[in-house]
């Protein structure tokens, strides 16, 4: 089926704006409910870990990794929507936002923890 | 400066990949720990939005759109990471969920109006 | 039905103890899974929300309104439970942390706007 | 502190009532814009314990467990004040949740293991 044949970040941009537009839901996709939306959803991939362990966790049985699937793809539709609606590259932002973090968490200050930057000692 | 040119998503994970291997990270990269991150950072992509009305979160000041911009990367980057660990395909996966959102939400019975799918008529 | 009958905070804490301990369910109740469960609840109250205006989400329909109310209940038993096993008196905590919000917004800085406090003037 | 002093959630409702008419916040405070406060509160009491294990959570060293308790804190504040804002009595809607939940969760069925109430079996 073609409508699955997405190649790039770029082609689900437009498939994204195509399906809300077909929907006449422009005036529903304002930053705010977007943003609203995505919550939902990234909660919506918290709820099938909340009761497994840290080990369990890494072994989903293929129904359970099913719906996790389908939720990751519902965080990242609606994260390419917001985005387009704001003007943000995607990729661009993430490139940007790596070498941040590069900068935030050395490696050799954060190697083998997970201190969050800001405790970091300065010297 | 070269760290900022990612050219795909799977040029993405890979430099999400290393970024945590370099820093020994993988202990803390469980499926559950991931998720937990994911919703904090869309929760901090929810906060600048949270007392706007929805007219003014389309008309984003340049420095709360550069903390947005950075916002989106962070959940960007979790949902790459998460995907790696679970083999998941992100634009494969969102690509069958806008084909299934697509049965879900027929343009005829959606058009115009923001009703759950489950709310729609069976006629 | 007496079930009903919770006459304060306290009397709620120990029901919802009991409803853990009668299911076996202390395993389960580590804090890291409680506040996985408790966001999964906060974004479902966000979930009938997200596509209202501002006005409309002021006049809920009877059936929205209850189930919001469930959604508020679900977030109210969460935290209990959280707080209980963190030995956190709710009331207490809430009164420390209004006494703290009352210095971080003064009257005269705060009013009629939104600003974060670290946007204060200090003058 | 006389501030401190907060001997129910009626109390509780009516302090935080009078801090945001103080500050002449109503007009912030909306329903919809509350949920995502709440919500963004939430995630952030979710953020310490994101890279901890299930037993590591169990044993906050006293910085973090003040820091929780006073994300717990803002959580129970929006939480009143949303409830306050809807016409809601918190007790009695976590009342009806709880005689709810029991019919959802019967202990036979639910006794020892976290599998949702639709996955039980129908016998």
């Amino acid at each position: 089926m073609t409508a699955h044949d997405i190649d790039s970040l770029d082609t689900l941009r437009r498939r994204v704006r195509e399906f809300a537009e077909a929907r006449a839901w422009q005036r529903y996709h304002t930053p705010k409910n977007l943003v609203m939306a995505l919550v939902v959803e990234a909660a919506e991939l918290v709820e099938p870990f909340q009761w497994l362990t840290p080990e369990e966790s890494s072994g989903l049985s293929p129904a359970q990794h099913e719906a996790v699937r389908q939720e990751i793809a519902d965080v990242l539709i609606y994260l390419t929507r917001l985005a387009d609606l704001l003007g943000i590259d995607l990729l661009q932002a993430a490139g940007d936002k790596l070498a941040i973090n590069a900068r935030k968490y050395p490696v050799d200050q954060a190697h083998g923890n997970a201190r969050k930057y800001s405790e970091f000692q300065n010297d």
